[in-house]
């Protein structure tokens, strides 16, 4: 049952998640490109700072943070070699059965609704810049999450910016 | 694919969901009830007051307003014997293998995170206060999703408080 | 409350989906089209056959057939102009907001798990085949819900597949 | 990228799922006791057998199986503290704002249709019997997810039991 009242404060999930993000090699800017990449044709006066800055909208949200925390926790414990068999091999080789990525995936696109999927299984497809780099798999990286979740926080990125567009003022 | 541009104002989504809702019955006031109903325990402070609130706040959410839309005017063309067969019998029946209801409901919870789920489906189930009302299909009305909604929003508003209450500055 | 008992068999609700979608102009060597293209650089000996028995099997799932019934009404339903506005317009124009499609969407893509996600979202974008017929709005069609349904019953077809073809056996 | 080819069995995946249900405390019979609890009122002449028969069947669903493994994984790192802080404190806590164990659960329960929602958050509520014991956090144990995914689990059998009962031959 959940707990109503907590001992760890907002501020040090917050940190916690940039750090993790940054740790693995994925900058801010390398995800604020991919959204540039999605929404340029649509907005085609957007900026790059702007893409940034609605990437870190959207990582300043729980759901995100909880989805970042868990994804890279299991990254790093398969590179360690620290997960019990099949869940470690399944990991390791991003096998084509396991979707649990794809599950906290879809939880970080949902935070600005579902017209963000569409982006998500798009880039997560072409791979485009850092993801392109992520996939590669070298030196024994283990980015099975981190892959993912990348392209989703793009696709919840563009989703925001789509909100803040669209809507109409009366 | 989806337009970038639109004509419709945001003013006028919400508007017409407060109207809906209002038409088919049921109050801000009685949404706020199961709020009241499901966050009193941990929260002995909250107040009816404070349960409406974060229910207007959720109804401000434009995934919250499509749901609606969309699922009241099903129930409404069902009532009117507007579907074609089978899916008008499903409707009226609440046909216990159709889950679109459900789904909808879930994109309603989702907006502020998995951890409304289990609200959604104890109140979905136990019933309490309006949920019961529009369960008894009195009088050809039929609530097939207006039913499963309500009991959304009000899991998506004490997914709210839980929000506002557990998160700690610092 | 969902009822244990009815009156509506499965027959009736399996052949009224196929029929729908054939009335609506997509034919199931279409999709199979489409899960072809999604397919074959995975599985080279592929047939456009197998394609088309793993749709048919999609077809037979009683989510899968919620949806297309659900959805496909609401696209008749707004090109006969009997929604009332503002939902009438978000469904002609396809609105960049309205994510009601993608969620009914979904739930055809995750009856073969999550791993179907990133090609519904890649051939929702790039818009092969069919989907590009569908998303040109000619003569007054409203297409809104169809088009992602397509692309989600090619996109569960494909995981199937997967299922058949990663599954080891010893 | 996922991977076409793999060297992990079915069978492998499988067993080791139910070897860590059983590590863990629980047996299959308490599974099935929850459907029992959940579906007798319904179908007042199920037996426990065959309650266990349609957990059974649950089980065998590889994306169960990825559930499963990857919670109990983190609910045992949990335990032998190998988590990084703030997500080992989330873990043990089970805390308010944390929502990775309800979003697998909900892969899980997705596996028959959205139809288990319902039921899914009920017994999570209610904590009828084995859910009780997993809830009370004795000798250090940590069962964050394991609690979420045996509801989960009995929530997806109670739909396959709808599914089976409420379908009709013509």
């Amino acid at each position: 049952m959940k707990k109503a009242n907590q001992s760890i404060s907002d501020k040090e999930v917050y940190q916690k998640t940039l750090q993790l993000i940054h740790e693995r090699g994925v900058t801010i800017e390398e995800i604020a490109e991919l959204v540039y990449f999605l929404q340029s044709k649509y907005f085609p006066d957007i900026t790059s700072d702007q893409c940034e800055f609605h990437v870190s909208k959207v990582l300043e949200k729980r759901e995100v943070q909880n989805a970042v925390l868990t994804g890279i926790a299991l990254d790093q414990l398969a590179e360690k070699n620290l997960l019990e068999s099949p869940l470690q091999e399944m990991l390791i080789n991003d096998e084509g059965l396991y979707g649990v990525d794809e599950i906290l995936s879809l939880s970080i696109v949902n935070v600005y609704g579902s017209i963000g999927l569409t982006n998500y299984g798009y880039i997560d497809k072409i791979k485009p810049g850092i993801l392109k780099k992520l996939n590669n798999h070298e030196n024994g990286e283990v980015h099975t999450f981190l892959d993912d979740i990348v392209g989703a926080i793009a696709a919840a990125a563009s989703s925001r910016i789509a909100h803040n567009n669209f809507s109409r003022e009366n």
